[in-house]
């Protein structure tokens, strides 16, 4: 398994539409997609940032991964991302490794691309995705 | 002002050589530095992932910032440092923009750059920085 560099990075928002606003009108940046991804119970948009995205979450449903992590720690950095080239050798990899996954086997995400989360528990406190376009 | 790159993720961790293990170990990542930053009161250890780094930040002190952060929302993803030319005038940019800043002025941050970070309440919860050579 290679990381070749930081895919996104998962921001949690309240609001989208005042999140994209600040990130826009206060940092200079551009939204170029706004995407929902029902199976994640998300709206997300997106911003380039050099090599790296930054992705804000709006949850559509309170009691969805978004909506409950809010009602937690409140908004703000959710989990980063890393970019592989086969997101399901490189889950079995560190799964080999000793981390525990929370998905065994990539599935479809925002920007169509396959994704895997790595457990917290297994990462010192960060949520963690492997991310690539197979 | 303009932000050419993610200059890094700062992830809080409880045990610094603990998580350095982890991201070697398990990610394959390589730490290039290790770094105390008296005035912040932590211990910082850096991987480069493709154009942004990774800085893991280990308190020195219960009192300092990352010791009160781990405090209260435990280990994890603690800020976004984005990388601009001039970091006062980016600072002082943002301001006029209505941005509520935690440093008027840039201070010296670890890797010898000039930082500066802007308060969460301005920024729908995620802590940011400014970061450069200047």
């Amino acid at each position: 398994m290679e990381i070749s560099h930081i895919e996104h990075i998962g921001i949690a928002v309240e609001n989208l539409q005042e999140a994209i606003a600040y990130y826009e009108e206060k940092l200079g940046l551009k939204c170029y997609s706004i995407e929902e991804v029902p199976d994640q119970k998300v709206r997300t948009a997106f911003f380039k940032v050099g090599q790296t995205k930054v992705e804000l979450l709006e949850s559509t449903d309170p009691e969805g991964p978004i909506g409950r992590f809010i009602a937690k720690k409140g908004p703000g950095l959710h989990h980063l991302a890393f970019a592989v080239d086969q997101v399901d050798a490189a889950l079995q990899t560190v799964e080999e490794r000793g981390v525990q996954l929370i998905d065994k086997t990539s599935r479809r995400g925002a920007e169509n691309l396959r994704i895997g989360f790595l457990h917290p528990k297994s990462t010192f406190g960060t949520l963690t995705e492997l991310c690539g376009k197979e």
